[in-house]
């Protein structure tokens, strides 16, 4: 299979590139806006997985590139350029495609960080919103921690929740979670249900925060 | 310690007065707007404990005379009735009392249970807002399943989140909850964090309701 990471030089992309990398045979297509950070991400990305003795199928591309020849979409943007890079590779999608969001909306102050969703309702939906009609939309990812996640010293068994309104494209996807080593993928319904799953990330930030000992807080539904 | 478990003869309530008895050595006064039906909880708690080979210290009042006698003053009603209840027993309260609050607000549609706070923006703040100003409000318990907690042949490994503006409240309801087998209590911050905390309840049923062999879930934080 062929997964586009788009925005796939930063965060939670370059955990999900370095994992997929490691862990499975499919190829993966680093996207970013400017195709030439994507290769020198690709190049950081081959190091570092030879430092573990693993290798992976990795290529980078502008995002645009990168949407055109995938089966599977990753948006690993920050959430306020999630529709934005939707709309950017609306072309190059198709009925074939499945687009996959693990963005999360969220503001934080003294307190906190606090869930923020869009007029949406959630980032999920929001991308379903701009996505074309015949796209499907899939919801995971969210609640990884991007620091544990690119930290391939760090063995995990952690949960991802998945929701769509395509049982197929979620069939797919969930799947694909479970590719990674140490990865469970869970089913949490419709991309109705998106918001509370989202909300999880301030939440394990906090937690994170409030308890000595805990950092890059996960998961696991028992 | 004296906890007072109001609306302890159903739902959260029942699982806790259950553990509470047979795990710590806590005087239980569990409340109810009609006494007798406290005192008829009581009695079927008490050979509930006995069929597993415990006992404990239980006693029925009605809710304003459990929330007089007791150190902390635990609000197992539903959310819509928490705001209420707060201020059926205010009198009773004083600047030694802890109340603590489970209660979230849900709505469920054909998708799922979402979550649903009131306009203070979550339950646990709805009831610190209702509350006495020198009685110190703390959130905690909210996303245990009531089945997984009233089932005493059931062990479990869980985590609870409290969140609280007092410190010494709160570690106080934390070295509680961790007197609870099975229980450990995290902190997650003031109570302007507690919506994130409120929202994993609907998100725990809609995982139950999505995946096979999943019921009555609960989260380890990791």
């Amino acid at each position: 299979m062929r997964i586009a990471l788009l925005g796939g030089t930063g965060d939670i992309g370059e955990g999900l590139a370095l994992r997929f990398a490691r862990d499975t045979d499919h190829e993966l297509l680093i996207g970013s806006r400017d195709p030439e950070k994507a290769r020198d991400a690709v190049e950081g990305y081959e190091e570092r997985l030879a430092d573990v003795g693993a290798s992976g199928d990795l290529k980078g591309f502008a995002n645009e590139m990168a949407a055109d020849r995938a089966d599977v979409v990753l948006l690993s943007v920050p959430p306020y350029y999630a529709g934005d890079t939707v709309e950017a590779v609306a072309d190059k999608l198709d009925s074939d495609t499945i687009l996959v969001t693990p963005a999360v909306g969220m503001k934080g102050d003294e307190d906190g960080m606090h869930y923020h969703p869009p007029g949406t309702g959630s980032v999920t939906e929001l991308v379903a919103q701009r996505a074309p009609d015949d796209v499907s939309v899939v919801g995971a990812f969210h609640n990884l921690a991007a620091g544990k996640l690119a930290d391939l010293s760090t063995a995990f068994d952690l949960d991802t929740l998945v929701v769509a309104d395509d049982a197929d494209a979620k069939a797919r996807v969930r799947q694909l979670a479970d590719e990674i080593e140490g990865l469970r993928a869970l089913d949490a319904g419709p991309l109705a249900n998106a918001a509370e799953v989202e909300s999880v990330t301030p939440l394990v930030i906090n937690i994170a925060k409030h308890n000595d000992d805990m950092h890059d807080v996960g998961v696991k539904w028992i």
